[in-house]
């Protein structure tokens, strides 16, 4: 009999993997496990949680143990493997009852990643959050309720919840101020999230604009949105460390010196792929750190596949391997190797990076390559245009002014990436570009596009078109 | 000294191509050639401004014509081109100050597309409208307007309206039913600016469905979102005539002998190329009876150009001539004709044919080959799937129900073309779709596309990604 299957991780890599081998193979036994007691969630849904929009820890999750299990997966949470033994094809397990060794066919790495904290001492103190994994979600609501508010039960965690960790939290009184560190994309939705507590909430940023990624004019209408929420944001500023009292934070203090008195902190500045379990196996890792994999989501050692915010994947513009952890990425990679496994080679396919962020009615988008340097580095010599242009026919109610800025190779005119900000169906609007990345196209074309149009939609030349034909001109120059 | 750059038309297309030429080559002398007073209108914002929501007919003018002379644009309104002639080289001219020739170095022929109206006999009676042009917006809107209400400068065409048939139909009493011929674009929107203005609306429609280019899916959730506005379908219903009494509508009578009261009617079955000034000249004229022009938008003859709703273009499917007149075809191949006669050939781009429609709050959008027999025709072995999916995450506020139907030849796996329907962002998720056809994407490479998510915008897998994927399940059957 052949050995089952083994999924390292119980989330949209793994799951998507399990689901997708026992609907196509039946009949080859599939094991996941997980180490906590969260499987299948929706991690992007965490601070839509805090903030009061998504009622209950449930509603995000994707699938209950119960419809894992009816899927024919055998599902064993509370269950850490702690290595992964490429030789002997097995991994070792600690679980409830103690450890074992369980012998794999395959096995799929989806660890996943975690927040980087240790950069800010006093991170590990109460009161201080990296909002990562539902519990921690939880606690932190907990800690934004007044305690005559409270109720675990209310957290809609059912069974699966910290309660220990929230009651604590749920008694506290809310604090009055609240820091934030770090201003990507959990930085400014938990600044969103906190302000709408009526927190007195301070952004620590490093860099000089918000989300970086994004590029500055998306940053720096960011900014002004946040602003007008009350958030006060201290930009080009490093914190130092957090300070606490009694074990709870009671403040920051930054890199200039300066010092300010918080009740709550979320450190949101980056996060880093679990890779411990293949450490001290041949499976390789790439130059970001997470696992290299080929275009199947193979790891350098045979019958070993990693997926998910723990792997690799290869640039759709550069077709170099980089390092993009999101979620659909982990759920795409997931489903194809869920399918390489039943018999039917499928590709994980690549990653342009696109990404998309709300800031109160802001949407924010960007996909490929959107940094000058980092387009050089990859070989391009890169030409950029940013204009602004109505979502809609200007008589028509309703049009909103929409900031797109794209990137092109001059050699090639290849479109090489794109950012977008505005208040109308912007965030929609970088799939545009995304696809027009996959297809290869060149800014001329992109400019040809036939997009569609309507008063209430678009103008005739949607703010896409309008770049292009922008951007197409200053190549010809 | 060269001959100047004539074009036929004040309108998108043939603006566009003078504007261009003008800005990068200001030497060169154009003239435009407008029959109306009217230039540079949008068509597609009339019936918001019938319903109310454009307030101004000026509103929808792009340019005025001060601002087009100011860009060194010769332009003649009130002058209608007779015919052209292709051996000698000049057109033929009728202006307020009777006829002559004017000789050309290139033309443009950008005489647009009229409503065809001569299938339903009684459309010339007052009351009747094909809703073609400004002067029949403002004379409908007059139409709908109380006596006691009305004024001819609440139009807002300043000098450019027609007073006297403002004021004919201004001093009526509104009618209290009204039908709408037809259930295309034009059906749909005029149904629901009419429903507005608290009249009894009947729409007629020969098809079974509305908007066939959509397909059913989306033809059946425009009939019930109409029906909720209290508008009465006729489906699979021929109007026979439409029946006058003292030359003014009072009625109209079907196929099937049924007979209707109504006090206005609005015919909208479909629009044809205005090809009549070529009529005796070489130019050929495609299948469709539309100008034949190849990729740079020049005729079967040297020096005579056709853009816009008079002429055809590639198909970006098919690679075939189609005609499908829209407005950013018109912008598009009217510019990249204007950068041809300034010396640097630009190609016209191709057509997917995508058009996107609102009905209430709904959000309807199609491109490419949607018609299985019209893809069988064109070579292809089409197959199609159709999905319902969330808009956003699912436990996100806001989530509404997104309808895609996709279209891809079995062969090859490449997509073909496909329509959606919702009410959450519906109509620019088309443009992903038709970038794809662009890219000549297959279904696989479209379900692997890194699009957008974040829970306000999008689920994990975006409603085009679930539908590549039960297209790419189905072709792999």
């Amino acid at each position: 009999m052949t050995d089952p299957v083994v999924v390292i991780g119980g989330d949209a890599a793994g799951l998507s993997a399990a689901s997708k081998l026992s609907r196509e193979d039946p009949d080859r036994e599939v094991i996941v496990f997980e180490r906590g007691e969260w499987v299948s969630y929706a991690h992007c849904g965490i601070p839509y949680y805090v903030k009061g929009e998504v009622d209950s820890l449930t509603d995000m999750l994707s699938l209950s143990p119960p419809e894992i299990e009816g899927r024919g997966i055998d599902l064993r949470r509370e269950h850490e493997v702690l290595a992964v033994d490429a030789d002997a094809e097995r991994v070792r397990v600690r679980g409830p009852d103690g450890e074992f060794d369980q012998p794999y066919g395959e096995v799929l790495v989806a660890t996943g990643a975690r927040p980087v904290s240790d950069p800010i001492p006093g991170s590990d103190l109460d009161g201080a959050f990296t909002v990562h994994g539902l519990d921690s979600a939880a606690s932190l609501r907990a800690a934004l309720t007044p305690p005559e508010a409270f109720s675990v039960d209310a957290l809609g965690g059912g069974e699966f919840v910290d309660r220990e960790a929230a009651e604590r939290y749920g008694a506290m009184t809310p604090p009055e101020t609240a820091a934030i560190v770090g201003g990507g994309y959990v930085g400014v939705e938990m600044a969103e999230a906190l302000a709408a507590h009526d927190l007195d909430v301070h952004l620590f940023q490093r860099p000089e604009t918000l989300l970086p990624p994004f590029g500055e004019a998306v940053g720096s209408e960011v900014a002004g949105t946040l602003r007008e929420q009350g958030v006060t944001l201290h930009l080009g500023t490093e914190v130092e460390r957090l300070v606490g009292s009694d074990g709870r934070v009671s403040g920051l203090r930054c890199g200039d010196g300066t010092e300010l008195s918080v009740g709550l902190a979320v450190v949101g500045i980056g996060v880093r792929p679990n890779v411990e379990v293949v450490r001290d196996t041949p499976v390789a890792l790439g130059d970001s750190g997470a696992i290299a994999v080929d275009e199947y989501g193979e790891t350098s050692v045979d019958g070993v596949y990693a997926a998910g915010d723990c792997a690799e994947a290869r640039h759709v513009v550069t077709g170099e391997p980089t390092w993009v952890p999101l979620g659909l990425t982990a759920n795409r990679a997931g489903r194809a190797i869920g399918r390489t496994l039943a018999g039917d080679p499928t590709p994980v396919g690549g990653v342009a990076g696109t990404a998309v962020v709300k800031a109160s009615d802001l949407e924010c988008g960007r996909t490929g390559l959107t940094d000058l340097d980092e387009a050089r580095e990859a070989g391009f010599d890169p030409v950029a245009e940013t204009i602004t242009a109505g979502s809609r026919s200007g008589y028509y109610p309703g049009a909103a002014d929409t900031t797109v800025r794209l990137v092109a190779d001059r050699g090639s005119g290849r479109l090489l990436g794109g950012s977008i900000v505005g208040t109308d169906r912007a965030a929609v609007r970088i799939d545009t570009v995304a696809t027009a990345l996959e297809g290869g196209l060149a800014v001329d074309e992109m400019e040809r596009l036939d997009l569609a149009y309507a008063p209430p939609f678009s103008p005739v030349w949607d703010p896409v078109l309008v770049a292009a034909k922008v951007l197409n001109g200053s190549l010809g120059e």
